[in-house]
């Protein structure tokens, strides 16, 4: 079955641990390598953002709005609310005629520290456009202007725009919609439980549509790697790890422990899930099978230390303790 | 091996699940029931404090300094750094000749939020006295100076103060010294991992001894059931279970997911721990645990319910999930 977890160490003793669930699979729907069971239903959260985006490709809506690589990255972030991700939302909005007030998220402070600190010092309440998902929410907004479908209610699940959403799972996953759990996500859109491996099989088959250069999968993974500022922020490793991988390796966060991410140049996609649902542990796990897979090298993870060693402090500021991955996946033929 | 978990549900469908080990010990020193491998290693972190706070009545320190009931049940807290938490603890240490400036822990800013804002809309900066565990810190002060030990280094692991502290976990765990293993806590005094087991034989001794009407273990029981707000605070499991139970249960709460309580009545200890950390998890756990066993009626538990089963609510406010904790103890003779 393969093992993946990530081990909590206070001074040398494990003090708690979280189990991941891991797969991989190739661009033709082959589940490459395994940990834990990979049929068990798993929350895609935030970690599918990426294919979310790919209708703003395919159905020209990118092309009628004029947005450019910065707003599809945007479409694909969970973003920090820093000002410069504030900027591409507003804009986008604009470029569709609408203002923050059509977003159907809820505000919550910038994910950012410092920019939520600014806020707060300029005092401000933060607002739905500081949602980390807000990009994805214009973006859903224009496909809607774009179609003429009707913007109300455009994250309730019968919506064209959620049903689109459905489709665009099913395209990329091969899991039948009937297969599909729908529930309702922190930002307000349904959110999609499909088997771990049908979302590894998304970003596969994501990963492997780039490298052929098919239109939108080439435009996002472009997006991403041209602009990973974009696509989480300062400090965050969606953003560090395509940038220490020099753009080979896109990579999408989700709530409750989960990570996706796709190699366009091995033609691979990788999903995880933290069974507990610690983001704590997700980060490690991801770079654990990244290394294992052998995709990122030595170097790499070195450079990208603090997320795959993060390192535990207590209040007065000394280090008490680690985090580190244990990871031996099962390779299937 | 009984069974003891927490579910995260979104819908219908379970998201995310967190493992619980459980020990219930009488005041004996015997194993009641379990869940899971009760022998395994478990930092105790804050879940001790009211064993820590013992030595303040037996070595007539409390009486020395003029502690009464609230200050004992504030050195066996982590408060909320609500503004009576922090009158007490600088009462404390003003007593034995002190200041803030002379506690080891770290600043951080009071857990309980409204507490936290309003120091913020004073423009002030959170210092140590904040830190959740100072009434602790402000108690070893006191044993320090009461002994006439240095106050220098009270917290490090050499210290007479620490080494006092392990002598007590020894006495009421029943774990030989050699067996506890030392590390830093997220204050910076000395933590001690020890089996689950040991600690569930530490919560039920002090449970029979309570009962027995032995002086410190039952002045620092009455301590905690007649100032429950100096224990936790407002919104806190550990103040609102000793309401709820009208003073059966004493309960303390420890960092990554570990729960003690004290049942006099019944002499039980019990003991848990959160395989992965999970502070959300420890408390459905911890009521699940006392339901299974009888020491919660359902009413009570139903008082409680924001503890048992709470919801999830998304940044629109909606209600998305809930967490429900599965108990099913094994009984031992």
């Amino acid at each position: 079955m393969g093992l993946a977890r990530v081990e909590v160490r206070r001074g040398a003793t494990v003090e708690s641990h979280h189990v991941v669930r891991v797969a991989v699979a190739d661009g033709k729907g082959g589940l490459r390598a395994t940990a834990g069971d990979p049929e068990l239903i798993t929350f895609a959260r935030s970690a599918i953002k990426p294919l979310q985006a790919l209708p703003l490709v395919d159905d020209g809506v990118a092309e009628k709005f004029g947005f450019g690589a910065a707003e599809l990255a945007l479409a694909c972030a969970s973003h920090g609310g820093e000002p410069f991700h504030i900027d591409v939302a507003l804009s986008m909005l604009r470029r569709i005629g609408l203002d923050e007030h059509a977003l159907a998220c809820g505000a919550h402070p910038p994910m950012h520290e410092a920019s939520a600190g600014l806020l707060r010092d300029m005092g401000r309440a933060p607002t739905r456009i500081h949602n980390n998902c807000s990009g994805k929410h214009a973006g859903m907004l224009a496909l809607a202007r774009a179609h003429g479908w009707p913007l109300a209610g455009y994250h309730d699940v019968d919506h064209p725009v959620q049903q689109r959403m459905l489709h665009e799972m099913t395209r990329w996953s091969g899991v039948a919609p009937e297969d599909i759990t729908i529930a309702v996500d922190g930002c307000g859109v349904a959110t999609f439980a499909l088997p771990l491996s049908g979302m590894a099989r998304a970003f596969g088959a994501l990963a492997a549509a780039a490298r052929r250069g098919e239109k939108a999968p080439a435009a996002i993974v472009r997006a991403m790697t041209t602009y990973p500022e974009y696509v989480g922020g300062t400090d965050r490793l969606c953003t560090e790890l395509t940038r220490a991988s020099a753009g080979r390796i896109i990579a999408k966060v989700g709530a409750e422990g989960v990570y996706c991410a796709a190699v366009p140049g091995a033609e691979l996609g990788v999903a995880l899930k933290v069974e507990d649902g610690a983001r704590r542990a997700a980060e490690p796990a991801l770079l654990g099978v990244l290394h294992a897979l052998g995709l990122l090298s030595d170097d790499e993870v070195g450079v990208l230390g603090r997320y795959a060693e993060p390192v535990v402090r207590n209040t007065r500021g000394e280090v008490v303790g680690e985090l580190r991955a244990i990871v031996e996946l099962t390779a299937h033929a």
